[in-house]
């Protein structure tokens, strides 16, 4: 039949769940098999015309990874400034784990994608939404597997596409951070900080018109 | 321990290989706790400095539904046109399911997105990002619960946005069609349909820099 086991689908909501956006490692390399299971889950994510258009760099290499790490540092300072009254409370949180995470893979939307009209002619973007289904099911299969991962964009994309000798038509749009962890937090870390807090549901579920509250089931909230 | 279960990281794997991107509904309802499961899922995904910019719009009303399957079949003729050798292969094709399916959901990015900066100073579509895990959430849950879902992108958002009376500044990116299914597709309809074929994951993993093509476990492969 097409529905999971009890188990199995109890297994998939806690996964969506405890799934975090990881900013603390053990400096710990992750197993090649591991890696490739996770790159493998990405790579089955659903894509607009099924155009596919994830590429995964890993950087191995410690003075590229060094020079990744002065990057997101300078774009860190500058968001800080962009915050204004935000400035000190943003420096003060932990927003990368560029240095200490087992794995450093930047992802990128690939080049040639104006060839790729199916889905796109009046939304472009949708080769990023799928990117980002990709990286959704890295997160959630890594998190099965105890890894951490952080999602970071605090970084120039032309000055790190210059960096990964990527074309001019390519674009990194996330610079992943995957390693082992002590413990996964118990709530999203800027929920935790107080940088903001979760909104309920039913906020932000309407029905036929903007703003109009749909009555969404008790249980979910 | 921070690692699921083997039974548990085996059930993660299975529902993302599983998944699929669904045009071929039964027309039959879903049931309203289900519904709230699933849209429960989506607002447990990450999001950029955890703005959770999505928001959800059922649409209940038959003769919106049906305004809205004429902005689908409008751009389906555009998109047709536009691509030019292979306009009568892609109208051929079975691309949405806007009447058949038994819940029709707009997914719009929120307005007022301006004042949310961190992590989006220099990548401002990390909004539309986050909103595509969380689409992604409601696709592996509603997978393994034995519900179909395609995500349909052929619409003109400001017409969408207008029928929903949504403000200029929010946007309407996605219509997800939900509903029971007879069976799910063996491998993504469009490789079935033979509109592409599934690149090789060694194809699209680098190393350090641009198409240098990193050496991946034959497992995944």
């Amino acid at each position: 039949m097409n529905r999971f086991s009890n188990e199995e689908i109890a297994t998939v909501y806690k996964v969506i769940a405890e799934r975090r956006d990881i900013r603390h490692f053990i400096p710990e390399p992750i197993e090649p098999e591991l890696l490739s299971r996770l790159l493998n889950a990405a790579h089955l994510a659903p894509s607009v015309g099924f155009m596919q258009p994830w590429r995964f760099i890993r950087i191995c290499d410690q003075s590229l990874r060094t020079k990744i790490y002065r990057m997101v540092e300078q774009e860190r300072i500058n968001t800080a400034h962009a915050l204004h009254q935000r400035e000190d409370e943003f420096m003060r949180l932990k927003v990368e784990g560029v240095r200490e995470c087992g794995e450093l893979l930047v992802v990128a939307l690939m080049d040639q994608r104006e060839k790729h009209v199916f889905g796109r002619r009046t939304l472009p973007e949708m080769d990023l939404a799928s990117v980002a289904c990709a990286i959704q099911n890295i997160w959630l299969a890594a998190r099965a597997e105890g890894i951490g991962m952080g999602w970071v964009s605090l970084f120039d994309p032309d000055q790190l596409r210059f960096a990964l000798n990527m074309p001019a038509d390519a674009k990194p749009v996330a610079l992943l951070c995957l390693g082992h962890v002590e413990a996964f937090y118990q709530k999203p870390m800027l929920e935790l900080e107080g940088w903001a807090a979760r909104q309920k549901l039913q906020d932000v579920v309407y029905e036929n018109t903007w703003l109009n509250n749909a009555k969404i089931n008790r249980e979910s909230e």
